[in-house]
């Protein structure tokens, strides 16, 4: 079973300018990897229309599956879905199933603002949102998702059903305080004997001073991780030094 | 005054993975942003050699700067330093500066890995790290510096008199209660004939299900900014609904 690809672009001036914390990146990928989904790369791109069309175009055709977030409102700054159109040589349509949702929702204060929440590619499916009814949609092997947190991932449950899964990846994180390079020859050593397990050095200095090593082993053989990560106990007791595994 | 461009590399495979929650994104956009500088875009990539080097490459073609985050230590994940010195078709060198600082900070206890944290491209110049030596390096227009974020903010702290600047942005936010949708239309009019700002609308919901609306006016007319402001002010006032600067 080949491991499934896939990249993240999050579109939002708003996270360029460092106005806002991104919470979606971190979200999305370890839903991905849960699935066995292999998240290769994300972009953060402004709200900037031949932006978006070039990086969708690049995305979509070099992963499995591509994700998006923002844009999708109903203000002059949404122009995530007139983009992606553009994008897959797609007109711009009113989308009935979008309007019946939003009429549904609305009910007489469906403005001519709200109805341009249902302007989508032709041809796109429908994401559910259950926080604040204006759909995402999906086209080829592009997710478009609201931007906000609390309604992205409400839409990406939903969507978790139809996407590609691969093997699943398992990981060990042995915790320690023995500084890194302490330990690099040995570690890179085990690293090239388990080749096909991703070990990973992340020290972390807390805000008294205080440092702590987490060494995170990750694959899909569950017994090969096991086996990395007793030799990696061991390597850490050599040097007279206690470790947790978690 | 040109505005200087720049973009973001962040290199790390443990937030591709959703291990880790990114934190350098925010901090350099804000600072970016108080020098003039515009973001264009952040990528999020794995420590995987080839990937990093066409990335590079790239970046520092399109943009004034480029910041890389992340692989810059002594383990076999630390691909940084030997990646950037082959998109810049640059040897991989022991740098002497670099040696006497971990020299200084290590005394007897350099050893051989702690030595690989000075191989850096040739012609590199160091970017200080006070809180654990091993500096980070300046090639071209790219500064490379640590992803730890504690280490990355002081090394960025030393590299600032060395960034290009632009125009200062300045920017406005209003907060109101209105659902977005009701101003579409009208902020879409203000937009045009401030086309020279940026007015971003940002819904937000908070875990009670309260609903805010945060219209934010960016640009580097203060005076352009208080105009729209204003109208967006009276706009939300013939709604009816209350307003909060900030």
């Amino acid at each position: 079973m080949p491991t499934p690809t896939a990249a993240l672009l999050i579109i939002g001036n708003e996270i360029l300018s460092g106005r806002t914390q991104d919470l979606n990146v971190q979200f999305i990928a370890q839903h991905l990897s849960a699935l066995g989904i292999n998240l290769k790369e994300v972009r953060i791109i402004p709200d900037e229309e031949q932006v978006i069309i070039d990086t969708v175009r690049i995305l979509s055709a070099q992963y499995t599956t591509v994700f998006t977030t923002g844009g999708i409102g109903a203000t002059h700054d949404d122009i995530t879905a007139a983009s992606i159109a553009k994008a897959f040589d797609q007109k711009l349509i009113l989308h009935e199933g979008a309007m019946e949702i939003l009429s549904a929702y609305y009910g007489d204060r469906l403005n001519e603002a709200r109805t341009r929440m249902a302007l989508m590619p032709e041809g796109a499916q429908l994401i559910t949102n259950p926080i604040s009814a204006a759909p995402g949609f999906k086209i080829g092997n592009v997710f478009c998702m609201a931007g906000i947190p609390s309604v992205m991932q409400r839409m990406f449950d939903h969507i978790i059903p139809e996407l590609p899964t691969g093997p699943q990846f398992f990981s060990q994180t042995i915790h320690c305080s023995i500084l890194e390079n302490n330990l690099a020859d040995a570690l890179a050593e085990i690293q090239k004997r388990y080749s096909s397990l991703d070990i990973g050095s992340y020290p972390k200095y807390n805000p008294t001073g205080a440092y702590t090593l987490s060494l995170v082993i990750r694959g899909i053989d569950p017994d090969l991780i096991h086996g990395a990560g007793q030799e990696i106990l061991d390597l850490i007791r050599q040097h007279g030094e206690e470790a947790a595994v978690e």
